[in-house]
């Protein structure tokens, strides 16, 4: 089982997230490229440390969007979309060669993430980039989305990834943030219902339903106060569940 | 002799220069990388056609300033100008990837291309970032400049280049443009200088002197009415020299 | 009749239509503020100009997206897009001041215009900001948009404008640019269709029928080939018809 | 006596210091203005909670530097800067009128204030952007620098500050914080050297000489851990010391 989380959110003086800490927790880091976060000196420091931790690096591609921090919505036509996806991906990739390392796959960050979950034009300009840029990037996106049928639909690998922290609807979605039971606070539940994913692929919905959600990389969240915890509360049950974490991508690719 | 010139300076809805007349007169290409100038789709577009027509393509790496094109200088830390590097870097050739090509070479832009002419740290953090992503490549920048220099020093290969339609002090440094004779403007006189620079190595300079000037590559401007015409004079005239026009790089290097 | 134009639209070394010419044919001038297109620099030419020629000044607000020149949607949070147009009106008004008038009114621009026509959360955000900056200045917009009905309801003077070169739909809606007979082209047909709307308050729609339409206000384009001497046309077809040419603000209330 | 702090220095997602508690401290806020930090939506709230409080705000103005948070040096072209530097007054006064009050003072941030103190181009740019915007506005500047003679000299008032938390050299210049002695860290040494400048207009050098310092305003630091902490510290001992805190601009003046 693989887990990831969002690392090098800060830009310039601004920081966000403890980067350090879990380089030391997560298998996989999608790390910002400089358009929704992301400076390039601290796209540097995650890659090294990545490298050097034996962490996946994947490129948490985003909308040009620093002042909303790629949370809201743009409607972006096809073409500048696939090309700022593209050019983000280079830019990491830069730092990775830098470090020895590459990038290894691709997450879309914020509402590129959920629009393209639901939106075939958007999930075009997402798979066509990597398509362009490495048809052997997996792509990092949620179960049965429009992204991961499209990934799959071009050659690429889709990736399922669940989210431990967030409460689920029966049409596997997420309860919206602004919803009752969008967030589980509880360190334990979090860590519960982690190993249920891994182990089950199963999740209960937020209607007390059981869902099959199977998944092959678990998020957790960096951005808030207690992630660090709730994230190593997250691998210390997996590992106590007996299950091997590792990143989803073999590291026998890992040849640059 | 190869013959470069800026293209892709223009951003979004913004143009600047014919990118595609110049792709069909000069040998290399210095595409803008986003930081001064040059948006994705833009980016896409030039290494495209400089795939397609054998033009070379150099990462144009400038200061973060879009509002100021690069042109002011910025006291950058040693450790973000090596990384704002880097980062257009590997951002250009991810493009030239999709393109089926590479990055052939670096040239800093505007205030960081007069800055690394004599200023040992910003060159020093240019050399640093060219060492870091590829050794191999070359730094396209003025004869004996400290940028020169330290690359050199840091085992790359500095590619000389000259203006053929700017003036040249005694010490080998161009005229500032607030001064008389800054500016070469006749057509013939600047393909006269060409040939002279690429035939003999010399170029006469504003105060009526021969000054030996052994460079590499040729520069002309793109962004100026009357660029092209000009760019296409140059040409001509060092055909009609018997100058067999190439890229500096090799064709046989270009095997991705 | 008023006749706007777009104006200020360049950006740092980039420039888009002629402002110095538009500023002879138009009576009022919405001067981008920053956040689209319009740098500092641009925006004290285009208000010290208007100043001189007694054209007045409109903020020409739009979303934070250059790289897009605010041509796409965005999915702002209400908060955000009120004090986003805030932030620009404040300060376009600052070099308004300077050249000793005011900011006149306000008009929404590219996809915030669009949006704005039709979406309550929108307008109500452009509202907002209007009636949080100074209740008297007017908003230009389509006729019987939502824009108009909220700007209407909080107590604002809402000024309908028309578009004398592009096609209407029986909606009163315009024909989206993909569309056949999004463009009128000619110039006659453009002055004459001005000319209609400044007298009868009608426009011929795409379908062939008269579709009532009473603006106050007429829009030229200024940033395509063509655009200057289109709008000379409009201006000089209306002086014929007998109209006097004047802002939609009452001269008198220039006060500063 | 007046105390002054730097806020609104977010930027979006990214928090920096802690607004509320400074505004409880300070009796003059220098609000970040969006080129250095400082986007809209906090520029909303510090002004509104100053409005309330009764603290003035202050143009805090940058450089158009984000990424590099306004601290190095920019080698802008007079015009240029003054337009940057009118451009930020006048949209933080949006917010101010909003709020029922409105820009009172012009700090500049960071390299600018650096500069501007030694150097006759920016200081001169600063000033002229002021004198065009509002002569009535102060300039907050170091004690006998450029910016405050060029100020004086064109009819502003230059109002000196110090800074209790940094050495000072026998030039009254700061000592530069890669050097021993540039902060000054113990709460208490920090309180007693902004009395003895309220009191005595002295200040004791890293030499140990004593230096006449005469200031109308302390700064505080708000961007560090302690930082609320100390200003408190300082604000406690001055009152102790029977000085009345109150803003360098007469309540008086607020006349809107």
């Amino acid at each position: 089982m693989d887990l990831n989380a969002d690392l090098g959110e800060g830009f310039g003086t601004w920081r966000l997230g403890d980067d350090d800490a879990l380089l030391d927790v997560v298998t996989s880091a999608n790390v910002a490229c400089g358009f929704h976060a992301g400076d390039p000196g601290t796209m540097r420091r995650v890659c090294a440390g990545a490298a050097e931790k034996g962490v996946a690096v994947g490129a948490q591609v985003g909308y040009r969007d620093l002042a909303g921090f790629g949370r809201r919505h743009i409607a972006y036509a096809f073409d500048d979309l696939r090309d700022d996806v593209l050019y983000q991906i280079g830019a990491l990739d830069g730092f990775c060669r830098v470090a020895g390392t590459r990038v290894r796959y691709v997450k879309p960050h914020g509402a590129l993430y959920n629009t393209a979950a639901i939106d075939e034009a958007q999930a075009a300009a997402v798979v066509a980039a990597v398509v362009g840029y490495d048809r052997t990037l997996p792509v990092l996106c949620p179960p049965s989305s429009v992204l991961a049928q499209l990934a799959t639909g071009a050659g690429l690998r889709a990736v399922a990834e669940g989210f431990a922290d967030r409460g689920y609807q029966a049409s596997a979605r997420l309860v919206p943030r602004s919803s009752p039971g969008a967030l589980v606070e509880s360190p334990d539940d979090v860590a519960a219902r982690a190993v249920r994913m891994a182990v089950e692929s199963t999740v209960r919905t937020v209607d007390g339903a059981d869902l099959r959600l199977p998944v092959e990389s678990i998020c957790v969240h960096g951005d808030t106060a207690g992630a660090v915890a709730l994230a190593r509360g997250v691998r210390a049950a997996l590992e106590e569940a007996g299950l091997a974490l590792a990143s989803f991508v073999q590291p026998s690719e890992d040849q640059g």
